[in-house]
């Protein structure tokens, strides 16, 4: 099926690369690296030169610093579950921020079950944290800080370099959900100063259902699998060696050609910002101008619903999304864009437009031309825009 | 590496149709199977096929009471920590066997930090768990039984129908550690009557690090990984569809072949207890003569380290395991060689010769000639042996 994907934020295509090593992988068969044999052995440095590569990308101290999992899910539940049960004698008071993904948000409120209180603080019009909130929201009790490095629907980054200062300084263990960060924009835990990030292989091209934690040595942190001594005793269970081959290869290939992915992007985006006047009007864009992603583009089209465009963008070949694929079936308006003060109505609107180091011009030319034909079609029969357009007239 | 595989308790090599239909899920690269346009549903048509599949193998009421995780180990995992948190208002008492996988162990050892307390039964010298010493552990406050249906050491197979039957006179809640059983013994979740039931892909000669869990309608459960909608609001996070569709494509294969493998098994089985005796003396075979896997054997050479004899194996092109590769690492002697009433000497004097459809009558004679040589050379050089041998000559 030739789409043109503009739904990078749910699926980016595999690497060449990866595809190769993940075909080697299974045609190899490796066996498993915890047995003691030569076969296992065999197996255990082929895992430790994946999470070497990984390492590299992140600019972790150690590989062991790396634990993999099966996605930015897991890691996010790892990383607040983990530690929050390791610590609670130490304080039970957690600080988010309003537009963390539901892995935080549901992770969090599990723990409120278990006596744990958690503050939520909210961002500006922009979508954006101010670190003086975060220093406020602390108090004696809190033992971890999490907010995200960018928002997965509007791309938005969060200024994590300044509250790691704070968290620093207050001896506070902070997380920041990069799963959508990673590979996408430079992420350097020494720069950041995190003890504790997130991430997903695909969203560096790798395999999708694979991804790992970061977590700087001397991190207070339980498992949350139980079991087995893998993962230097941090994560249990036999490893998924042809999804971390996968995540390895992705890995070494983001690490060289990062600068090359986000000059692309960062044109497609402008390219898109630039021409988009041309095509509809009356829309509002969520992400910030400054510091966001060059990867993505949050649209709210008003006065009509979004994923009514989704649809009709669908029956040309052009695939985009209207929020987190992990939301998908919700009716509810996106708490995200609600936290940046979006009414209902432009909540649903909303349209995120994502790409990659294959998007071409043509791809953004083909869908402003969709959009606006789809746009005029669905305003023409939208009773609320008539009734605006009636008013204006 | 041409190397005869009596360890397939730690790896089971791919089948041809997984090997496939991985690599074809490779090229193909599947959407997010959340996405709501054609290449997302064609992704989420991908996904529900390989469900059903797995359904068949262990005979699930509905595709939905699969849900699809990174393993045994999360499977484990999540019905243990998903039941204690969802019930705890209910009671917070659990009971399991002294055999259980470190899965189990740790995962309600976690449980106790919040709370709950566990008994956990004991087992005959032939590794069994009596159902009556069930009956009697439960209480009041009982919220959950976990019960593993083979031994991972041992393949010793346990009374999983019996313990139902008390378990839902009772009402309470009935998790089995399948991890090393489905795929390798005929496995029907409506014969067993558990609600709960852990797998491993690989068991069935699926991808490693992939695995499921088996929920039955109205289990009250908690998920392990919360954030998302996905796996029917039961296991957050993008799925691993490649692991997924090579896990569908194992389920297919072991549903028609199983009874093929279990008899080559037996077959194999059956020839290496025969055999052994013409090879060494001064073993005990820890491995039930009935209710057992058809493809294992725990056997404690005596007055010899298990390891040493495993290394010399391994000279000779051979592979098999000492114990759980999970616990690979660990000097303790294994818990359920104790459990059974080995001495310590004896426990660490086992190996696990574990075997498949692929094993030929010449791997094991190859094993039996050089275990033969390696016994008689570590013997010979063994103080423990040698001092024995005065004693009794």
């Amino acid at each position: 099926m030739d789409v043109v994907n503009l739904d990078h934020i749910s699926y980016k295509p595999l690497l060449p690369e990866v595809k190769a090593a993940m075909i080697d992988a299974i045609n190899k068969d490796y066996f498993n690296p915890s047995s003691q044999h030569k076969r296992g052995e065999e197996a255990a440095e082929v895992l430790a030169a994946a999470r070497q590569s990984v390492a590299g990308l992140i600019n972790a101290a150690v590989p062991k610093e790396v634990v993999f999992t099966s996605g930015g899910t897991e890691s996010v539940n790892h990383a607040i579950k983990g530690v929050a049960l390791a610590n609670a004698e130490k304080g039970k008071h957690i600080v988010i921020s309003n537009i963390e993904h539901n892995a935080v948000i549901r992770s969090v409120r599990r723990l409120k079950a278990a006596g744990f209180r958690v503050t939520s603080v909210s961002v500006d019009d922009k979508g954006r944290v101010n670190p003086q909130d975060v220093a406020e929201a602390i108090t004696d009790e809190t033992i971890l800080v999490s907010i995200m490095h960018s928002n997965n629907e509007t791309g938005t980054i969060q200024p994590i370099e300044e509250i790691a200062k704070i968290t620093r300084e207050k001896k506070i263990i902070f997380h920041t959900d990069a799963a959508d960060s990673v590979g996408v924009v430079p992420i350097d835990v020494q720069k950041l100063g995190v003890d504790l990030l997130s991430f997903a292989s695909n969203t560096f091209h790798g395999p999708p259902g694979m991804g790992g934690l970061y977590i700087r040595r001397g991190t207070r942190i339980y498992p949350l699998l139980d079991g087995g001594v893998q993962e230097h005793n941090k994560r249990a269970g036999t490893e998924n060696l042809i999804g971390i081959i996968g995540t390895g290869a992705a890995a070494r290939v983001a690490t060289t050609e990062l600068d090359n992915w986000v000059a692309h992007c960062q044109h497609i985006k402008d390219k898109l910002i630039a021409e988009l006047p041309k095509s509809i009007d009356e829309y509002i864009i969520n992400t910030h101008p400054e510091h966001s992603l060059p990867n993505m583009l949050s649209i709210s089209v008003q006065y009509i619903e979004g994923e009514s465009v989704m649809l009709m963008l669908d029956d040309d070949d052009i695939a985009v999304s209207t929020r987190s694929a992990c939301a998908t079936g919700s009716l509810r308006a996106s708490h995200v864009l609600i936290s940046l003060g979006l009414s209902h109505a432009d909540a649903q609107g909303t349209l995120v437009v994502s790409f990659g180091k294959d998007t071409t011009d043509e791809d953004i030319e083909k869908f402003l031309s969709s959009l606006k034909e789809t746009v005029t079609t669905l305003r023409n029969i939208s009773p609320l825009y008539n009734k605006v357009s009636q008013q204006t007239a």
